[in-house]
């Protein structure tokens, strides 16, 4: 049996995947990969996952050059979850031309941005909403 | 509006959760919220989620006793994940007895288990499939 086989992939083929900064540990995104996805991460050592609004396999950083060179791989208890340790070209996560797209912190019943945007997403991505 | 509003919700009335232990900023689980979950997580400080297998509100430790105080919720740019910085009680947040739910590392094509079990589950659980 494959070690794909022991991913407990969603009714739509899914398994969410948390990127963690392997140097500062911080959670930098969530994505969610198919099958061909995850065997390509593990092939080339660099992040593919599944976009959902695109519908399509996506090379993170294929259009920003923000890729991720993934050094481990981990699965959780229940197999649907993905944890990749990676390096972030770049320095930058989100979309919104930030670290992390967990910048917002719950403070006084008010979700606080906590990080500043480092990079204008208009010169980051040639078309909107890509990645 | 209310800070629940901004969180967006699945098509089951969920959101994805990350417990994050504080200190060492390893990933320790991953499980699900609903609105009540959250909303008690944020007013009590202890993390509450929606079990998805027994339909139910969970109150993470309610068997166990691991229970989580929680020092920080982060939302994502898409509002569909939670991340919660955590004290994780006793030092175990898998139901199999370990530290981690992600206590399997791929090595050359295969989930290595890289964790020991702390505590047996027998011990820890009076029912079967508790948490």
């Amino acid at each position: 049996m494959s070690w794909l086989d022991e991913v407990r992939w969603d009714e739509k083929g899914l398994v969410t995947a948390i990127a963690q900064d392997a140097r500062s540990q911080r959670v930098l995104m969530v994505a969610h990969m198919d099958r061909e996805a995850l065997a390509l991460t593990a092939a080339t050592g660099i992040a593919h996952y599944w976009s959902r609004s695109r519908r399509k396999l996506w090379r993170k950083g294929e259009e920003s050059g923000h890729q991720q060179a993934v050094s481990e791989l981990r699965l959780d208890c229940d197999g649907d979850v993905i944890l990749l340790q990676i390096e972030q070209a770049g320095g930058i996560a989100c979309h919104t031309g930030r670290e992390s797209c967990l910048f917002r912190k719950l403070v006084d019943d008010e979700w606080q941005i906590t990080d500043t945007v480092l990079q204008d997403p208009a010169t980051i991505y040639r078309q909107g909403g890509g990645r």
